[in-house]
């Protein structure tokens, strides 16, 4: 670890008040000086979104201690991208985001604001972990979650985060007790089946909720949803290099030619 | 290409009344019957974003020949989902997003609700395709990335995509007697540097408004940054598996004990 005490960049997609976030912060707040740059309202699902065609607030909550919080109106991506250029002036040693109140395992990396901010860290070449604990409750327990997000950050931060890369980290619902440990994991192959809700409004206008059935295809004992499944915290490394390369040999083969 | 007149589901991130959707359905509707569920408003930036939070609108837009158009309050992600849920209650035999005003090349993959529309197309094993044209402009020409797009797309209905992989395919800004064809590219390593533009509201509030400058940091001549430059359709093999196995074995060497 570096002598001088690290610079920590935290953010979520519960928004600002989530105990998840609060969490983070005080198991990160041993590692290193803390900034927190947070929504100002939940953001859940929102991928990686900007806000581009509207105009963003940012306002200091809190500062004491080694710990400055701040919300900002935006998306999870965007408090990253504010906080490199309106607080911070410099990369951070570390850009975390989570707790996620809610697993963001296999398919879930795509809809994830969490991993989403987590991402945009690691664009901005800043090592970078989404947290997720499987438990939606607003009271959830957080306290093996907060281990384990403690630990794996201290590996980053002494040892380093490979090139091009993030990780996308979730913890079993279980007391730390009864937690096995960590997997290293690929992301399992999966997806949601949408079932929209549909309802009348007052004036008998239709509108939709969307629902879905989360679908395990992949029964691999690499992947995370086998990892969690059986009591692991998964680490699943994630990149931001999308290339299909095994795709490639095939797109060359065909033929290209307009008139 | 399979006997019976193939389904086409198109949406886009700019807007049901976007002349590139137009431009996009005026190519597809010469290869099979359309089914258009556009965003009712301009969905730039918003990544992977679903609607979770808040319900959603979708009504009937117009109806003729082979075309049925539907407007969706939601995300271009929601339509996608929304599309197969309550419109076709089958797969359709190809996804298709854009034609995109400005480009979704290199890192731009990530923010885009055009490539993240097709994306959801992809996961849900639809062939699926997004369609971008280097040119913001609101008269842009589209008639050469009209061409290309139902080339490519033609290609993909006649030989398949291979597994787990959609394109993303940017058209340069130019005559189309002047693109000089196809390059089938990696995406190349590039990045935003925001430069958040901060200004005062009439109440002397601080607000910002999220501005960059692209960089590229990748000069190889496999890249679709390479081939756009040079004149060239790219076209990058995408996929959703996210997981970065390069970093697995590092990873596995760490210690993640907790006490």
């Amino acid at each position: 670890m570096k002598k001088d005490k690290p610079l920590i960049l935290i953010t979520n997609d519960d928004g600002i008040t989530a105990p998840g976030l609060q969490s983070l912060t005080e198991a990160m707040s041993e590692l290193g000086d803390i900034v927190v740059v947070a929504p100002d309202s939940p953001q859940s699902g929102m991928g990686h979104a900007i806000t581009i065609n509207n105009l963003l607030r940012l306002d200091a909550v809190r500062m004491h201690d080694n710990q400055k919080w701040y919300q900002c109106s935006g998306t999870p991506v965007d408090c990253v991208k504010i906080a490199i250029d309106k607080i911070l002036h410099r990369k951070p040693d570390l850009c975390v985001s989570g707790i996620n109140h809610g697993s963001n395992s296999s398919i879930n990396v795509i809809y994830s604001g969490t991993m989403s901010a987590a991402m945009e860290g690691a664009i901005e070449g800043i090592p970078s972990i989404g947290f997720s604990l499987l438990n939606y409750a607003l009271d959830a327990d957080f306290s093996g979650a907060k281990k384990y997000a403690k630990k794996i950050a201290r590996n980053i931060l002494e040892h380093g985060m490979p090139e091009g890369s993030l990780l996308n980290v979730n913890i079993p619902k279980l007391p730390v007790s009864e937690i096995k440990g960590v997997k290293i994991c690929r992301q399992a192959m999966a997806k949601w089946e949408e079932e929209f809700d549909e309802r009348l409004d007052p004036n008998k206008r239709k509108y939709y909720w969307l629902t879905g059935k989360f679908i395990n295809y992949d029964n691999g004992e690499d992947t995370d949803e086998w990892a969690l499944k059986h009591g692991y915290v998964s680490v699943v490394p994630v990149k931001f290099d999308f290339t299909a390369h095994h795709a490639i040999p095939f797109l060359n083969k065909l033929d290209y030619h307009v008139d």
